[in-house]
């Protein structure tokens, strides 16, 4: 069906020679071939609601980087807005959202998300099928429950949420109810981007790292588990970013491939996540280094994950300094890179 | 020597039936006293300057909250500021420096910290011991040399002080020298607050948890080593902030307490770091909790810490807008334990 279907061959299990690799914002200010088409429009939330843009972003990596994999370019909170929270991103400062939930009586007023909410999103996604012509596989994907729940609660970003975790401590029976509704508003978003094309989806738990194992068990996985459960048609990759003590639980889901931030030890990951495919774990940082630095420290990498199904990327996401060509080099590395025990 | 020495009996590994505790940031914005005394001055930099001032809100604690310790009130960027890089504390936004090391020619401006530098914190740890009357024991302490490098290179706070990782990866010589430096600056200025009265000093590696294994062995345990084989005076503690990959290499330097963030399970934590005593590592957020939850929460750290050396604490400090009645609930807990196997 795929002239590369690589990932989704990693994804469902299989060690092959050659190994997968795409970039967690791939589609971004890292190309220049982005900022030109982000040029294009009023401002970042109009770019995001713009199916004919967000997919020309989105085929731009497998053009210029030759990834492995599409990933559709959105963002995460798309969701708490399709919930009654709109929000603008400020430059430098991140996202803000004028309207938040602050009160017990904020949680009633949330709707679940509905087709016609985030339907540019859809749209995006079929648009970008068309252009991909098979070529590779295309990623949707989501923020998970408690990342969106922190953004909802706290109503900006922030370095430690602590008012989020507030909600946590203080009426962990209320932040329950609000959970519950952004899980059905994720199945409901991710069926649909299913439904639209998308071959597998990611959640990215971005905020993870605040929490600790018991928060993360009582917060997070049982609402993980409902979208794994429910997300039956694709390959489900989690990213619980900075969430070391979240890895033992997260095998116990469903999902397919567990994505790992690169204060992660891979022979850690791989014992603590037998069964799943593991995707990561470069610090994006290692792309200001010089390029002997990187073939070394990319082939380590590769090397230490080769006893595994596993899909390459970064830790995090590309920060918009990177030099575009160390990150055509780092593709480069890994495409050249043959398992030797396969 | 001092009516309670339950925190330094603790720290040189004695195991005693009552358990010492302090919080971080317990001279700060949760008590009124502090406000009050805050108020006095212009702005933060001149508060952390007078010796009057800063001794104040160095007490307060001890006799409000009757913590079994005081820690200096200063800031780790004396330290920066000594070397010829001057913040200022922007409200909401942190510090930021308008000066900081941008090219390598930066590197030979960069001083040595003296006495006369920062003598301001010397005078007001001899006050707060002279105020104290050996009460408790007083905490000098300095952040440790990679979180003071992220600061004089980032030049502000960041979440991913990528800027400061890039010095890292693509400057790895000349990241050395800026580290070797910043190292010999504090331990001149912890040797100069133990003369000064300090009798523990704690180091603050705030921003350990943006590195990786590979990184924190390459760019910080060799200079932590320096420092904890220079202060042989008086007990280290060492705070690797969300830094659980580095629990191994500290083991293996000669502090005698390592501090932890609420990310790490107790378990874990007693099986890497065999033979130092532990301190932390409440959630600050569950002070946010009633009072029911705050004496499950405590117990059940109290208890998971027990076959240990213990310092009670938070694993980071106190938020701003904690209650002041909650702080002294978690104090009086862990006054009214005991542990069962001494």
């Amino acid at each position: 069906m795929y002239q590369n279907d690589l990932l989704l061959k990693a994804a469902r299990g299989e060690k092959n020679k050659h190994i997968p690799v795409w970039l967690m914002r791939q589609a971004g200010r890292v190309l220049p071939e982005y900022r030109f088409t982000r040029s294009k429009a009023k401002n970042f939330i109009e770019f995001v609601k713009n199916p004919d843009l967000a997919a020309e972003v989105t085929i731009q990596p497998v053009e210029i980087l030759k990834v492995d994999a599409a990933i559709i370019f959105s963002d995460i909170l798309v969701i708490p807005e399709s919930m009654g929270l709109p929000y603008s991103m400020q430059e430098e400062k991140g996202p803000y959202f004028p309207k938040f939930i602050q009160h017990e009586q904020d949680i009633q007023h949330l709707r679940i998300a509905q087709t016609e909410d985030y339907v540019y999103v859809l749209n995006a996604i079929q648009l970008a099928k068309k252009q991909l012509q098979n070529r590779v596989p295309l990623i949707g994907f989501s923020g998970a429950p408690w990342t969106l729940f922190a953004y909802m609660t706290e109503g900006k970003g922030s370095k430690t949420f602590s008012t989020a975790k507030k909600w946590l401590y203080a009426r962990p029976d209320l932040s329950h109810q609000i959970l519950q509704k952004i899980t059905n508003s994720i199945i409901h978003y991710l069926k649909d981007q299913i439904q639209a094309g998308a071959d597998i989806v990611q959640l990215f738990d971005s905020w993870a790292g605040v929490l600790n194992k018991d928060l993360y068990n009582r917060f997070c996985i049982p609402y993980l588990k409902q979208i794994c459960d429910a997300i039956t048609e694709v390959p489900v990759i989690i990213f619980p970013k900075d969430g070391h003590f979240a890895l033992e639980s997260v095998q116990q889901l469903s999902c397919n491939v567990v994505s790992l931030d690169w204060t992660i030890e891979p022979s850690t990951a791989i014992h603590l996540l037998k069964g799943k495919c593991l995707q990561g774990n470069a610090d994006p940082c290692l792309l200001y280094a010089d390029d002997k630095t990187i073939e070394q420290e990319t082939i380590k990498m590769l090397q230490a994950f080769s006893s595994v199904p596993y899909i390459a990327n970064l830790g995090h996401g590309l920060y918009p300094d990177i030099n575009k060509e160390k990150v055509k080099l780092f593709v480069d590395i890994v495409h050249s890179f043959e398992r030797s025990n396969v």
